[in-house]
């Protein structure tokens, strides 16, 4: 499954491309090198991000590839021939370690590490950067909503509202996060997700009035029956609706599942909604909620004001992200044939880890996550028993004796990828696994503790050369 | 050009199935019925937006059908087997009037009416939703750009930070905007906008110095040759050395395009690099800025900062359409077999316009955008000298006389798009023909004058005659 089948190797910036050709020209094609992807700064001033999108990105790997007609359209870009011809039989053929797809990551730890010649390695940073950082996005807003609804039931409703064709991978990830469906039937089908969604407002208006609407939806669904009841009046027309047609499926042995709530307070009408719905003895009728729902939004419904909501439908902001709009993920080279590289800064917090590394989760003696470290990929965790603060050296934390996991391991080899395609429901089950080993006051909404990432001495006396070096030479 | 060609008629959501299942199974499958695409609130607090993704549209509709595969799936679903026959022949075969695609366009007017039986509407809203609005946001985000930079050149540099296939829509939206050129280059391919790159920190890395990567790119690329010089230290090394190739380039007969700062203080470093610059002799090198860059920022490097920029690349915000992330256009059934419908809603600014409309531009004296009205689709223009403010009717304008535009044409009629399929630069080209005869009061990014739009007399006296019959019934 290939998810559209027209992405390629023009899925790139056009500097990847001129960057390979002057490689290529100037004999650098078979250097090996090595490329680490992380990001910065978790989204939504959150104390953790959800890494997502590692299987799709493998996946459109396998396409990466140039047709004839791709060949001829970089010519008259003005590529060079010779270059052309090379790209003509290009495949990726480097090998990726990753952190596996649902775990709870931090920043400025590597999550990727790909390796291979210096073109290849290149060529893919465009298409490795947009999938990663979207779906990793999304992936934590989903599951910071799982947070504040308490394991309540939300579905993503987004698709009107996604940024285009982003909508497939978004909600996707919305799902590895924790949505339990999707209303976006071709990502339903693409990958896997259940799928949600009854009736808008356009049916219950093509009736002569909301009750022939309700009983004629009731018709023709009756095991599947939610009716939106805010089409004309909430509390004196829709609920009252919905209570007579949910009385007659019942006398038929049937049940109205739900119904949902579509604008107004929503606070206020699930708790009147809730009120009639028992008195008329439909106790079992759910109570949906949609509109412009958000984290914060829920948390409040449900916390501050005991709303009466089952479950909720979320489209704008889950779907696209918002506030953030993008994860700042980047690509950095670490290696050419063996020698670690970085890229300098005045500013040390932005100089780049050298070399090629490895990550490593340690856990306090409750089993909890206590501390990432970045080591040397050929170090062995068990000899590296102190982690440094990349920038103070002198906060440093002895780990002598505690449980710990090696996050990498290796996803794509040999043109091929190594990674079951398992549902996005699978991988949220593993994200739960994950984050119940996260301490509570990372997950919090404001001002979360800062998770702990420190670098270990070998890396640190790496850096501190080649920076030195650096520093004198420009 | 269909892209991706994955996306079918399963792109919609399931809502739209279920409902469309229902009209067949209740014998309404061919009622006609008529929708209107409008939005309520501009993005950015801005004045207007630039209407965009109406090719894109109306190329998608022309795949919107179901394989076998999709009818399996949606069996699986639950569907019911006579309604997946009828979907096994579904085609879309209504007709859809629209605003034209770079028109400047306002909250609450109708820019596209699809007409058609309610099943093909219905199912079709969630393209038509997902494309357009997200097409908008950004063509409009880019607009503000374009203004901002007082006509200097950009280019969206935005594909790692998409999200996801967005990227392909946002970077021909961008153009439409007026980015000039693309990094993408799968969008510069599909859509025939302009690509434009050359090299990042990681070219500069894989050489032994700065001076070495500068001078292998010149020689591979001897005649589009840009630098980037912000690899060690921007003034110390990148502009020293980039002025050493420069003037290698020159005794070659050959020419230094330009330098990129893509990171620091960008009016500082421009005015210190094109110091540099010049004094060397090089002043025909151009300094092209990159990174976290949008409107406002520009404006303030421009004309608070005099910085000496030439040209901006543009990332994160214009491919996103930060801070907005999506347009909230909404598809609302307005007629169903000659018969207007509306939406009521306790708040008057809610309640749908019913009916077959039309929009019509009004022009002032000089020549100016002054008002837009909604119409009847049946009504003369000409005999419609008056239009009325939604809300307040007392507010009204006379404009007899004025000189006037109907802003719908047909653009999709028996099974085919009636649109030529002309370039994002073309589409820009006529934005900037529109743009110029919008007032500047609309155009300022702090509270831009409200642009007017109002509804004829005939329109208003059938929404108030329909709301009432409403407000009696329910």
């Amino acid at each position: 499954m290939q998810i559209p089948s027209d992405i390629n190797g023009l899925y790139t910036d056009f500097y990847e491309l001129t960057m390979a050709q002057g490689y290529f020209s100037c004999g650098k094609k078979d250097q090996q090198v090595s490329f680490d992807y992380y990001f910065r700064t978790n989204p939504y001033k959150s104390g953790f991000t959800v890494f997502a999108g590692l299987y799709d990105f493998v996946d459109l790997l396998k396409g990466f590839s140039y047709s004839e007609s791709d060949i001829e359209f970089l010519a008259q870009k003005g590529l060079d021939p010779k270059f052309l011809d090379y790209l003509r039989n290009f495949r990726f053929s480097g090998t990726i370690y990753s952190v596996r797809e649902g775990e709870i990551v931090f920043p400025n730890e590597p999550l990727a590490r790909v390796e291979g010649n210096i073109i290849e390695c290149q060529l893919i940073e465009s298409l490795l950067l947009n999938i990663l950082n979207f779906e990793s996005l999304i992936a934590t807003k989903a599951f910071r909503i799982k947070l504040a609804s308490g394991n309540k039931f939300f579905a993503d409703f987004g698709l009107r509202r996604a940024q285009g064709l982003g909508s497939l991978h978004a909600s996707r990830a919305a799902c590895i996060g924790g949505a339990g469906a999707t209303s976006n039937v071709l990502a339903a089908k693409l990958f896997d997700i259940p799928v949600s969604g009854t009736m808008a407002h356009s049916w219950v208006q093509s009736f002569d009035s909301e009750l022939d609407a309700f009983r004629a939806y009731a018709k023709t669904h009756p095991d599947t029956t939610i009716f939106l009841v805010d089409t004309y009046d909430t509390l004196r027309s829709g609920v009252p609706n919905a209570i007579i047609v949910g009385k007659e499926l019942a006398e038929k042995g049937k049940q109205l599942k739900a119904i949902r709530l579509d604008s107004g307070d929503l606070a206020y009408l699930s708790k009147k909604a809730r009120k009639m719905l028992d008195n008329a003895g439909l106790a079992d009728v759910q109570i949906i909620a949609s509109n412009q729902l958000n984290e914060y939004v829920i948390k409040t419904l449900l916390k501050d004001q005991n709303a009466a909501i089952d479950s909720f439908g979320i489209g704008t902001e889950m779907i696209t992200g918002k506030d953030n709009a993008a994860l700042d993920g980047v690509y950095k080279l670490t290696e050419i044939d063996g020698e670690p590289k970085m890229k300098f800064s005045e500013n040390i917090e932005k100089v780049t880890l050298p070399g090629k590394k490895q990550l490593v989760r340690y856990f306090d003696e409750e089993g909890k996550f206590y501390r990432d470290g970045i080591l040397l990929f050929d170090e062995n965790p068990g000899e590296n028993e102190c982690i440094y603060h990349p920038v103070y050296p002198e906060k440093n934390t002895n780990l002598t004796g505690l449980k710990k996991e090696l996050l990498f391991s290796k996803v794509f080899e040999n043109g091929k990828s190594l990674l079951e395609n398992i549902s996005p429901l699978e991988i949220h089950a593993f994200l739960e696994t994950r984050a119940a080993l996260l301490p509570e006051e990372h997950k919090r909404f404001i001002s979360p503790h800062i998770y702990k990432v420190g670098i270990s001495n070998k890396l640190m006396q790496t850096r501190n050369h080649l920076s030195a070096m650096l520093k004198t030479k420009h």
